[in-house]
C-alpha cells in the first residue's frame, strides 16, 4: 500500500474571480511513477496567472483542468524514486508536476536544478517558464533594438522583471508599470529600469508615459491589458512592436471585455501586435536556459521570489496573483 | 493672364460625418507648372477613404489638409503643358493632383497610363494606389499560404476586391464582406470569391462566418473595423495574420471608439496584427504595377469603377464612400 500525501483537487469552476471554494485539499495515496517517470518530493510549487485559463471549461492553449482532478503546476523538488535511466534518487529537478506533497513528473520534461547558480525557487521563475517567456517574447517577438524605448506592464512580475532586464542588457530605455512603491523602487534601484510608474497611485497613465517615455514607445511587452495598455497604445512609435504575453486584468472577466478600439491606432505607426506562447519555442529551451543561467550567475539579471509557506496555502498564493501580492515570482514552499 | 478653371477648396473641418459645407467650388486661375512639373487636364479624380484623415487637424501619415487650400487627390489626365523632359503634351498620365479641372503634378511622381491595358479610371483603382495597397498589404503583411482561408472586409471596394482576387490566385479560400446583394454577387460570380456575406442583411456575423469559413480564418484583411472585425477576431486560427489597412467604420468617430478588447484573443492563436501603409513600399511600386497590369491584361484580375459625372459632384462622391455607394473604385469624371 503506497504512503499517503496531501493533494489539491479542482472542485468548482469559478464565475469571475476564483475563490477558495474552487479548491479542495485531500489526503490521498501518493502517485506511483511508471517507466520514464520520476516521483519527486515537491519542495516548491509554482502558481501562475495562465492557470486561470485552465479553470475555464473551454479549449485554449492549455487543456482545461478537469473537475475532480488534482491541480497541475510546475514544481522543484528532489527525486525520491526514479523509473528513468536519466535521473536517480536525490537529484534536484524541475518539471511539470501537481499541487501536492509528492508529484510524478515525466523525465523527458524535466531539467536539472543547480543550486550553485540560484536557489531552487528561481528555477520556477527567472530560470523556468517565466524566464523563458520573457526571453523569447522579448527577443523573438518584440525584437528590441538598441536605443528603443521598451515599456513593460506587470513589470515587477516574474516575466516582466526579466523582460526589462534583458531589454536593458540590449541597450534599451526601459519603463515598467507596477502596483506598489516597493515594486517600482525594486525595478529602478535594483533591476536597472530607467523609470517605473506606480499605476495604483497614478491617475493619468498617458501623462505618466509622456514623462518617462517622452519620445514614445517602440516596444511594449504586455502582461496585463486594461487601461495601462490603452495608454501605451496611444504612444506607439513608427514601426512599434507589441508582444501580448498576458492580459491578467481580463482573466477574471466573464464575457468579452470592452475598451478603446486599438486597430485604428495601428495604421499610422504601422505597428505590429502579436500574441505569444512560450511553448512554441520548446526546441530552443536549452540555449535559452543556458543564457539565462549565465546572466543570473554573473549578476546581470537579478530576481526575486515571493514565497508562501505551506502547501495548504497554495490557493491563497494563486489568488494573490490577481491582486498583485507577489514581487517577482510567486511560489509556494511545500517540503524540504 | 492664365486661363481660369474650377477647383474645390477645403473650407471647414468636419465634426463627425463630413458634409457638403466642408467644400467650396471656386472659379480661379489655373496653376502654372514650374521645372519638373506638368500641367494636366484632369479626366478622372480619385476620392478615397483615407482622405477623411486629412480633414483632421492632427498630424498623421498624410499631412492634414489646410483650411482654405485646394483639395488634393490622385488624378488621371492628359498633359497639356510639360516642364519636364520626361513627358510631353498629349501624354496620358496618373499622379497626385488636385480636385480641379486642371492640376499641376510632379513629373517624378507620375506614371504613364496605357489605355490598351485598361480604361484610364482603372489607373486610380486596381492599377493605382488601391491596387498596390492590396498587393503589398496582402502579400507582404498578411503573407497568405495556399489553402489559407482569407477574409476581406470592404470586399467590394477598390482595395478589397483586388485583395480577394490576389488571394484566389495564390490558392486561398476567399470570403468577402460587402453591403449589398449586387456587391456580394459581383464578388462570387465575377471575381471568384468562394463566398461573400452581405453584412447589411445579416444579423449574426459570427454565425455567417461559421458557415462560410467553418475552419476559421487564417488571414484577415481589414478595411473596415467595427462588428465585422469583432466577429472575425473570434475565429482567428493558429498563426493567423491580420493586415489592418483601413477602419472606415471609425473614420467619422469623434473621440476613441470602443469595442470588444482584442488583445486577449491574440494569445491562444499567437495571431499577428499589423497596420500597413502602401507608401512604405514605394521602392517596389514599379514591379507591383507591372504585375498588376499583367494580371489585368490577362483577365486574371477583374475590376470595376463607379463613376460620378462632373467635378461639381466630387464631394458627393467622397461622402458616398462612407455609405458604401461605390462598387469597386469610386472616381469622378471631370474632363475629356
Amino acid at each position: 500500500m503506497p504512503a499517503s500525501h496531501r493533494a489539491w483537487y479542482f472542485v468548482e469552476r469559478p464565475d469571475g474571480e476564483p475563490t477558495l471554494d474552487c479548491f479542495d485539499l485531500r489526503e490521498t495515496d501518493r502517485p506511483t511513477p511508471t517507466f520514464g517517470e520520476l516521483l519527486v518530493r515537491v519542495d516548491y510549487l509554482s502558481v501562475d496567472p495562465y492557470m486561470r485559463g485552465r479553470m475555464r471549461d473551454s479549449a485554449s492553449y492549455a487543456d482545461p483542468w478537469g473537475l475532480g482532478d488534482v491541480l497541475e503546476g510546475g514544481v522543484v523538488g528532489e527525486v525520491v524514486e526514479s523509473e528513468s535511466p536519466e535521473y536517480e534518487a536525490g537529484d534536484l529537478v524541475t518539471g511539470r508536476g501537481t499541487w501536492s506533497d509528492y508529484a510524478v513528473v515525466d523525465a523527458d520534461d524535466v531539467a536539472p536544478v543547480d543550486p550553485d547558480v540560484a536557489a531552487p525557487p528561481a528555477y520556477l521563475g527567472v530560470l523556468g517558464m517565466p524566464g523563458r517567456t520573457a526571453y523569447f517574447g522579448l527577443l523573438d517577438v518584440a525584437e528590441p533594438r538598441p536605443g528603443d524605448t521598451v515599456a513593460v506592464s506587470g513589470g515587477a512580475g516574474a516575466v516582466g522583471s526579466t523582460v526589462g532586464q534583458i531589454a536593458t542588457l540590449n541597450g534599451c530605455h526601459v519603463v515598467g508599470f507596477a502596483g506598489t512603491d516597493e515594486k517600482t523602487e525594486w525595478l529602478t534601484a535594483d533591476l536597472g529600469f530607467d523609470a517605473a510608474v506606480n499605476y495604483a497611485t497614478t491617475d493619468d497613465y498617458r501623462a505618466a508615459l509622456d514623462e518617462v517615455a517622452p519620445g514614445g514607445v517602440d516596444v511594449y511587452f504586455d502582461n496585463v491589458g486594461g487601461p495601462i495598455t490603452d495608454a501605451v497604445f496611444a504612444k506607439l512609435n513608427l514601426d512599434a512592436r507589441v508582444a501580448v504575453c498576458g492580459q491578467i486584468a481580463h482573466y477574471n472577466d466573464e464575457g468579452v471585455p470592452t475598451g478603446p478600439r486599438k486597430l485604428p491606432q495601428l495604421i499610422a505607426p504601422r505597428a505590429r501586435v502579436e500574441g505569444l506562447l512560450v511553448s512554441d519555442y520548446a526546441t530552443r529551451f536549452g540555449p535559452a536556459r543556458e543564457q539565462l543561467e549565465t546572466w543570473v550567475a554573473n549578476g546581470d539579471i537579478d530576481h526575486r521570489e515571493t514565497v508562501v509557506e505551506g502547501l495548504e496555502n497554495a490557493p491563497e498564493a494563486f489568488l494573490g496573483l490577481f491582486s498583485g501580492d507577489n514581487i517577482g515570482k510567486q511560489v509556494v514552499k511545500v517540503g524540504e
